[in-house]
């Protein structure tokens, strides 16, 4: 099993996703500056993953913090959690997991300082654990809606490497095959940052799991011809009516979808639902360096000083995605009572 | 004024558009069989261009062969002709030149071997010299659409590179501009070959016109935020109905225009239109080598041994199709009769 992210000896490890599939390398931590640095530079990415390092991070960077007092600890410790809730505003996993790890530093506030630091530490790694029982739960409800034979479009990573493990998009996909469905999967390279070319490629590979590559603009051309039976992707923040930031490209491939009369399905653990936020539109989406855009590892593909435009994620309205696979059930619309359902019980 | 292609001294000279936009050199042929292979690696590209190149690889390779009787010449011109024509498989420009190369051999087969090679070379240079005025034609067709203000979005290159000189869907931006509309232009960077960010790119920084470069999957989401306009992209060959085959991913454009509202161009000179075609199925899709998709510039950007998928065109049916934008006219759906009327009188 791809294991992405994980806490070893008083360290945070994780696998650089920049050296993706040219190198499979480990990088621990022990300094949470370089947990939020990993964050922001993309060496962890992948909305549940990203909330993983985000517990970790804080986990780690409190566990060393000298221990005056209680209240000395907690002035530090909100400093730290303001660190990681600046690096990436779309994903709700990131503040998700922030605010789980403030809860549990002021459910342990009343005891030692020492069996805080623990608590913490435990927690970050139950955020872990649970993400990965999250996504094979969802990998079950999920493979429900594949038939042997489905032909599968992916786009981004929404695989072990964006998760704690297993994944929710690949995670479906894993368990299908595991059940013995024959399928096939096509991969968006998903540019500019490549993680279909780059990451869902290397684990499909890894898995014997057949798939093929195509470019983002290819999707639609595919879905025409009738190579595609249906789409699933991820979610980094799916608000109380359904709609979903994803990565870059989604909101076209769901469009291009309804087009085809194909099924888009959404597969994602309740700690991307935002039910804070009625809409999409109130979701930030963050626009990274145009330089992902023109320069590929350090060869421009573009003009000096051209203009770019570079969004990282867009907003497919709820109404595009046929179900919402979380570990918790399904959801169908019209999505503001079903995604309600979801968290009952 | 960018000449892309041109016949100078007995040599046939291009600029090498692989280099583009780090490199701008011009490339000197006097052996025909440099003509063919620079069709074939993309050296010159764009459906018109392609079609000037044959027309005159075919005059070059006419002008330098032993004659010794107008029956022995014959034999190898037409056996020259059918080394162009297996190039490059969908746009239509190429047979159509290669075609007008025949019958101008045939015209000129009762004159002199010499008068009649000379007659080739004059020929191609007609082909180059037309395709020029044709594309100044399209430009103040087209501009009749643009207002002050407008925000195109484009795909691939339809620019002077794709053409003898100054383009088509970018000629009618440059017309506009030269009347002194104000517009925005949006460059889908066109994956796999980039021909979006390293060549329209380079033609609008160029002449300053205001761009901004986008990946192919950002399109939907600049439309769906209302930052674009309109569509205006070439085509490599339109069948009778309409059906038009371009660079892939312009059918998930016209879907994604249609979708918002959009209207979605095609700009082409009549040499794209093919009317032997009844629909866009008969058009042959050229797919190339994977690692077009796989590897950049030497650097993999995905996973050694992946399966890839690279149609180089799609087929966007006519009925997306706002407008058809020739040197004739333009043709408005339905199609069959309104093509045909761009071919009378």
């Amino acid at each position: 099993m791809i294991r992405p992210i994980y806490w070893e000896a008083g360290r945070v490890v994780m696998i650089d996703q920049k050296l993706l599939p040219d190198r499979e390398e480990y990088l621990t931590f022990s300094d949470y500056h370089d947990v939020v640095a990993a964050i922001n530079d993309l060496t962890v990415r992948g909305a549940p993953a990203v909330g993983i390092a985000a517990a970790m991070g804080i986990a780690l960077g409190t566990s060393v913090l000298p221990a005056e007092s209680m209240d000395d600890l907690r002035v530090r410790f909100y400093r730290i959690c303001d660190e990681f809730a600046r690096t990436r505003p779309t994903a709700v996993n990131l503040f998700w997991a922030i605010d789980r790890m403030k809860r549990c530093f002021e459910t342990g506030a009343g005891s030692s300082i020492m069996s805080l630091k623990k608590a913490l530490v435990d927690e970050a790694c139950h955020v872990l654990e649970e993400d990965i029982a999250a996504n094979r739960r969802i990998g079950e409800i999920g493979s429900a809606f594949i038939a042997d034979g489905d032909s599968i479009l992916t786009h981004c990573n929404a695989g072990a490497l964006a998760t704690g493990g297993h994944g929710t998009a690949l995670g479906i996909i894993r368990t299908a095959r595991d059940e013995g469905k024959k399928v096939h999967v096509f991969i968006d390279e998903t540019r500019p940052v490549l993680q279909g070319a780059r990451l869902t490629a290397w684990e499909m590979m890894r898995e014997k799991i057949p798939a093929t590559l195509i470019t983002d603009n290819m999707a639609g051309w595919a879905m025409k011809q009738g190579k595609v039976n249906m789409v699933i992707v991820g979610a980094d923040r799916i608000a109380a009516n359904g709609d979903t930031a994803n990565k870059i490209g989604t909101y076209s491939l769901a469009v291009l979808a309804e087009e085809h009369g194909i099924p888009f399905y959404v597969a994602a653990p309740r700690s991307s639902i935002d039910r804070s936020i009625p809409d999409g539109s109130a979701i930030p989406v963050e626009e990274r360096n145009g330089t992902e855009v023109t320069v590929w590892r350090g060869i421009p593909v573009a003009p000096a000083g051209v203009a770019v435009y570079n969004p990282a994620f867009d907003i497919t309205p709820g109404e595009l995605i046929t179900t919402i696979i979380t570990e918790a059930g399904t959801a169908h619309p019209p999505y503001e009572d079903a995604i309600g359902r979801l968290f009952e019980g």
